[in-house]
């Protein structure tokens, strides 16, 4: 017997079809004898319309009214599995946030998992009983709702995983686990067995859209056990798991990508210590995320050149920040470029070898594409190309890193 | 300065434009330095599909998670109207039934409310909020969600003002107020400046849909001033008061008719004692209400005809019921006749004026009606006739009573 938490996403309860189909998921794991919490996210669509309703309601809406709205989704989810549960003679019912409670801060829209109450669910496993558990939801300390973030019931799933030292956390999706790189683009694509949090982490913040960050970051600090698997297949999915567990670990164990990236060139900058602090300051104050910098060399000594990429979504806001200071910062000219794309190689395995990072230019090179800008981690090599050659560089590097399948 | 619950139905709600014109009218109020609690419904449409969904997930559902799903539409439109009242510079917050708490018993799908804590409601109403509430839903004693029935916004929003000890309750509809009948059929119904909760119960259980009646059950016994009024328009509408408040009594107030009847014959009943316990018992046990009953004169001694009505949607289960126990009850025949409507002249002025019941058996035999069951109350009197005559029956019963307008 083992504790199971079970996840379905917003497209694996669509409709009650699928809601029936996870409901028989669930009913296999309960006949196994095991104990099962099931994490709901709301059904397809639903939570992009009350979002919609609450952007025409206001500009600027309050948060936590907002939470009260696209909290509801969840909500119907739950009740409905719990229903079909019943149906298929299994004891279950519905947990919301409050009731359980799911204790949150109080950053309404985006909040953080403070403490589950577990007891009574605990109790209800001892009865046979199933808890269906609302995700994305909690409650703060004023007793409102809160929620996670989009992506958040995956986060919800891993946070009851770790209070209930569930041995697995099962996150269906529909996909079929992770991939070395995105199959609609790379058909030789491979679906990877295990992979580490450390490298799951760095292919989800890059672009590749299976996990809520913060879900594996949490899945990391408590060693939970995720498996990422197909609502509608058998076959195993992924697991996401500590490093000790994978035996036979290659250099780069995918290749992600994310077109969400926009490039800033500043010419001509002061060249002066707190340059930067002036440049990315304002950005920050403007809740605008700046990740890639490189800074270039030039021929005079008190200008130089930086460079550096945006969200797309931030890109228009981040000029008119930039013009605003052009006086204070001395630039010449801003060039903005939305047409690129961040092509990221990720290994656990770069850490014990050298040479990840030139094969990676190489192979582009040999391609003929242009590197602009360059950054790196342990784990990880980025870099920022024109988006047009985006699948030419995502098929080379997956050749080159041998990651093809036979 | 006055203390004001209002309450905006579904079809009030409908849309944000609809939101947008109830969330001006709340602003009116406090622009005149009222005391504002609003209690909102679901948008039009939105709790019928999901009691759709929960049909479809199964025949059999717990009505605990029945009410987890249903309860949702309110939690929106309670949501979504704080936001847009904010948006026009009113402080408000929206409040769910676990929040207040709005304490209800576990009948679930219909619960009855027990108690509203509202200190911390009147403490911010001193600061200037508004409150605005999900109607229908309360919670349990278990900490779970339960809501008050079909049209319940209503109930919640005449106890609440009850709990707030509120000068006014007015229920925003899309309807000006309570007519003498249905304007639909009769063009010459007058509406009514007053009517007195006695009549408004009879009227409202009768078929008028204005009001749930529960509603008014407790507006009655906590003296709670509800005036029925239209979001759509300024006009005044229909107060519900006390008798008392009542100068001149008209002897017939209203007209109201239900085309949700379906009659029942059973010919030749053995008669005995207890044999009407013996009928009406299965169909209780059934869940099934008989309404009107009527025991016909037999020249037999032994037999008996028996003649009763029971809501349309129950007529097949009720006859299923009937004839399992034909053997018991020694009945020849069992006839069903779903073509009725119930109509009934309602007014508390019947009491101290005779020849009411005999005006209407004029009216309707000088208009060829036959009347084939008849029941009576202190301030009511109704008759079972043929569907067909409805229409006939309202206008010429109508003018009978002196309610045309001039």
């Amino acid at each position: 017997m083992a504790r199971i938490v079970m996840k379905f996403g917003g497209t694996s309860v669509a409709d009650l079809d699928r809601i029936r189909n996870a409901a028989m998921r669930v009913k296999a794991e309960v006949d196994e004898g095991h104990e099962v919490a099931v994490v709901v996210s709301a059904m397809a669509g639903v939570t992009n319309n009350m979002v919609d309703l609450v952007h025409d309601a206001a500009v600027l809406a309050d948060l936590r009214e907002y939470d009260v709205i696209v909290s509801s989704g969840e909500q119907v989810t739950a009740g409905l599995l719990a229903i079909v549960l019943q149906d298929l003679g299994v004891s279950a019912r519905s947990w919301l946030g409050w009731q359980i409670p799911i204790r949150c801060d109080d950053a309404h829209g985006s909040a953080r998992i403070e403490e589950i109450a577990v007891d009574e669910m605990e109790r209800r496993f001892a009865e046979g009983q199933v808890a269906v558990v609302a995700g994305f939801q909690g409650v703060d300390a004023q007793g409102r709702i809160a929620t996670l973030g989009r992506g958040g019931s995956d986060t919800s799933a891993v946070a009851l995983a770790a209070s209930l030292d569930a041995q697995r956390c099962d996150i269906y999706t529909d996909v079929d686990g992770v991939y070395t790189t995105d199959p609609r683009i790379v058909a030789k694509a491979r679906k990877l067995d295990k992979i580490t949090y450390e490298e799951m982490l760095e292919m989800a913040s890059q672009g590749a859209k299976v996990l809520q960050t913060r879900s594996v970051e949490m899945a990391m600090k408590h060693h939970v056990r995720i498996q990422v698997r197909s609502s509608f297949a058998d076959s195993p999915g992924t697991l996401v798991v500590d490093e000790e567990e994978i035996v036979e670990q290659a250099v780069v164990s995918g290749i992600a990508y994310s077109r969400d990236e926009a490039k800033i060139t500043l010419l001509r900058v002061l060249d002066h210590p707190g340059i930067a602090a002036n440049i990315f300051g304002p950005l920050a104050d403007a809740s605008i995320n700046v990740d890639m910098i490189v800074q270039n060399i030039s021929a005079e000594t008190d200008r130089t050149d930086l460079t550096f990429t945006v969200s797309k979504s931030d890109l228009e806001r981040a000029e008119e920040v930039l013009r605003r200071s052009q006086g204070e910062l001395g630039f010449d000219q801003l060039l903005a470029d939305p047409n690129v794309v961040k092509v990221s190689v990720i290994g656990v395995g770069m850490r014990s070898h050298a040479g990840v990072a030139q094969q990676m230019f190489k192979a582009l090179a040999d391609r003929g594409i242009n590197i602009q800008v360059i950054s790196t981690s342990e784990i990880k090599v980025s870099v920022l190309i024109a988006e047009e050659y985006t699948e030419l560089a995502l098929r080379g590097l997956h050749t080159a890193y041998g990651l093809d399948t036979a």
